[in-house]
């Protein structure tokens, strides 16, 4: 499908040669000397499903000391804690690439033929996080550590004294062992394509670069229609909203959607996030008395994050195939919940009432067409996490323009400053004041995280495409949602989209989904259908 | 010391015979063929430091597994997350027992004379664990585990239908198993002596039977002349205090005292313990409504444990000298803060001000007299963890008298409820009206703990000890103690206690600090001087 597979494909067949003995011919891989019996291929299996998740009890574990870590541990405990994680990501990295899980790959791909295409999905799978893993040394792992600490520390600095060039020699560094990190797995002469397939496996340069040019040219004139118009909704009209009760309204609406509060938990945390695992799944919010809607759409947000965890197949927990697709799949479930559901006026429809009832004072001069204003308010924003989801992916396409010129080398470090606030203008019609509020804004480059950005807009066009789907499958829907019942959407997700953990590419289980090829066309014609008419007025909206 | 020390030189000896050459002679430890240059004993001593820290970094993970488990743990996570445990508790295993380990104590134990006497104690813990955890095979361990859940699901059941026989069969099983672990352990002939070291290392049983023998006859008297006296004070008088202002006061109280919050925290849980690690010290309480001095005294016992675990030296932590004795040690520090000084007066001289602030309607007609009697009030339970602390004793005792008999088999099973009412009459005046209010109220039995219960007992009586020498050696300790200045009691406890870590024995430390052997006597006379004066009248008490 892509490089990544291609080249698991090759290390697989050296494997194979190297085993065999010299008559054999390289593609035939039920040669008698590697061929097991039935019972034995699938021995093996077990023993590998066993290891899985062996390692993956382990990496829960790990998942749970973070979240401890941004919810419960005491300020001084960080060091400790840090030494902690430290230990026991050497184990799981240790336990998982371990000859044995190593053995039983190569015996299970010399007899494919004697599994199902599941069970074949959950080998190639392992197999190419295996490969990668291995191809990574402890010794490399490690610096990665290290410069992802200083990478942070330089970052906050810089942003903290709103100067870019403190940032900027570490960013070098980085930007060295981006690339070193592309050489080991074989992308050496491509290093952005790694990237882009280390987040999102199955998508190349290629594609990214088709769908940004759709969107980039598709947006701009809606936003242009909003710009011109005389309604300037505010989402200012909301203050004083208690903490205490806003956390009672997410906690309603969360549960009511279908998140599993029997194995999961909802907390407060600075940044949101879904953390834990699937069979304890912790999601986190943040609460702000005077923007109240951060609660209600961070909430729906991370929700939508944890019913696809919750949404995993029991069976196969554990194993890739019990494992949700990184990450625009992931990003798309928390999309759809947030933006086509939650800002939708059938979804305010149900639950304005209970709104308005805690906090009556709040809203009482406020009517409900304002308020679903407010909700639904576009403006151009510096910073991409306050962005409304109209000019959202314009933040996005500028960090994806500029890393991948970061990354072939044709963007030199210091003129980065120049060049984000050049296409921001040309992008949003902004040009930033200063660093922190252009350049240093988001921490991603600063750990390493390159080619992580094109996520979050993939995920916006997926939810859409998923979104329009459902509207057809389901042409009912809003009549469910507006009358408080979300089981029909989130049952649809579960049977298209959350059973299939990692069986699928993100590309192919859209296609498979919708019956159609992943485009921006849904996007686009969401956000017209959604926007032009609370600005330009020509009609109802959905 | 003891058997179990004896043993483990023994063994050591064992070992050290195998390696030497056939010329040497046995009790000579320092032989050429074994010696070691001082640089390579430091770097060996190093390295078994290193490997010590780095098993106790993932037992500290466990150790916040089960926290999260009480605290934070969705209901229906706990299958998976007793994998997690398991999953982990092996690798704590296998990491602690591997051969580097035992090949560095080896090397260290024939260089003792090149080491220090705390280098030389941390050798010594070291072994003691490493030749237990060695001595029992990872499958009984397993068997071991497996009978701990199934042994506790009968015992619930067993209660929640108020019926021994329930529970009788798989307790006998249960002490099949702790006869063989004491087998394994090199205590064949006398199981009921490992268990008692098992949890109070440098204990024999003879000790115990002594200080029991002696706690029995001393507080028979005063309770005798308590229930004689026309005094009746009672907690019935404290009602309706907010569970939220209760948290208030408590958090005050234990910040007061020297819990560290930056290394800490304090949760609710229905029971209440200490858990996390040194680094990172979690208490948990409960609070009661019409209960309130339960979170007010179940803090303090908490914190008490808490200000143990922080107070280890930082140098040595992950080491066992920075590890706290268990068991009796541990239960004198919150017995301390928990009694000796929470239910003094003086205490109440400073904090009553406080805490009628928070429940002014609660408390306006008490007087403070009545209050501190209330908090005094003695009474004889049949249950023991809601008994006050002149009577708890001999419920430890009655337990004490039926588990030998049990492991010795001189007790039957069977016999076990009529024993067991027999005694309650004889030590406490009260035979309990049924199983669940008697035989069956404590969970220690039913997942194997023996030997443990003793420990609450010899806790009680070192905190009495220590509180005296504390009281001679600050004489001025009731003015700062009722000025709220706590911080000469804490420093008197970690310059005597809490900076050895493991490094002397339960005993040795008493008698370091006290520089009297440990003796039931000043139990008896804290008892008698905090009571009698406020039953029987005859003058001021302290």
């Amino acid at each position: 499908m892509n490089v990544m597979i291609m080249k698991c494909k090759l290390a697989h067949l050296l494997v194979f040669l190297s085993l065999c003995t010299p008559f054999l011919m390289a593609d035939n891989v039920t040669l008698e000397a590697e061929s097991k019996d039935s019972k034995e291929v699938h021995v093996t299996y077990d023993k590998l499903v066993e290891e899985l998740k062996h390692v993956h009890r382990l990496k829960s574990i790990l998942n749970l000391l973070t979240w401890d870590e941004r919810v419960n541990m005491p300020d001084q405990s960080a060091d400790f804690r840090a030494l902690q994680q430290g230990t026991l990501a050497r184990l799981v990295y240790r336990e998982f690439t371990k000859q044995e899980i190593g053995g039983y790959l190569n015996v299970l791909e010399s007899n494919g033929d004697q599994l199902s295409s599941a069970q074949r999905a959950l080998i190639r799978e392992t197999r190419r996080k295996y490969d990668r893993k291995k191809s990574l040394s402890e010794e490399f792992v490690a610096r990665k550590k290290e410069m992802e600490s200083k990478g942070y520390q330089a970052w906050k600095k810089a942003r903290d004294e709103n100067d870019f060039m403190l940032f900027a020699p570490v960013l070098e560094e980085i930007l060295v062992m981006a690339r070193e990190e592309a050489g080991h797995v074989g992308y050496a002469d491509d290093p952005y394509a790694y990237w882009v397939d280390r987040y999102d496996p199955g998508f190349s340069v290629k594609d990214i670069d088709q769908y940004f040019g759709e969107l980039k040219s598709g947006i701009a004139p809606i936003v242009a229609q909003i710009q011109a118009s005389s309604v300037k909704p505010s989402r200012d009209i909301l203050k004083g909203f208690s903490v205490k009760k806003q956390k009672v309204f997410i906690t309603e609406v969360i549960s009511r959607i279908g998140f599993d509060f029997e194995q999961g938990r909802l907390d407060k945390t600075i940044h949101p996030f879904c953390g834990g695992s699937s069979e304890d799944c912790r999601i986190t919010v943040n609460y702000a008395k005077d923007a109240p809607l951060f609660s209600v759409f961070g909430g729906l947000h991370e929700a939508g994050h944890g019913l696809y965890e919750q949404g995993q197949p029991e069976q196969y927990l554990g194993t890739p195939l019990g494992e949700a697709l990184v990450m625009a799949m992931h990003e798309s479930q928390s999309r759809l919940w947030e933006n086509q559901i939650g800002h939708s006026r059938v979804f305010w429809e149900y639950w304005e009432g209970e709104y308005r009832r805690l906090f009556y004072r709040q809203l009482r001069d406020i009517s409900s067409e304002d308020f679903y204003r407010a909700i639904n308010a576009v403006e151009v924003n510096p910073v991409r996490v306050q962005s409304d989801e109209v000019t959202y992916n314009l933040h996005v396409i500028l960090r994806y323009e500029l890393e991948k010129k970061l990354l072939d080398g044709s963007l030199q470090v210091r003129d980065l400053p120049v060049a984000w606030n050049k296409l921001s203008e040309e992008l949003l019609g902004y040009t930033p004041k200063n660093d922190m509020e252009g350049v240093l804004q988001d921490v991603h480059w600063s750990i390493g995280a390159f080619g992580y950005f094109p996520s979050y807009a993939l995920g916006n066009m997926i939810a859409a495409q998923l979104w329009a789907q459902l509207r057809q499958d389901i042409p009912n829907v809003d009549e469910e949602i507006a009358l408080g019942n979300f089981a029909p959407v989130l049952v649809w997700l579960r049977e298209n989209i959350h059973q299939y953990g990692k069986q699928y590419s993100t590309k192919e289980l859209v296609k498979m989904a919708t019956g159609k090829e992943m485009s921006s066309q849904y996007f686009l014609e969401y956000l017209s259908e959604r926007y032009l008419p609370l600005y330009v007025g020509d009609g109802e909206e959905g």
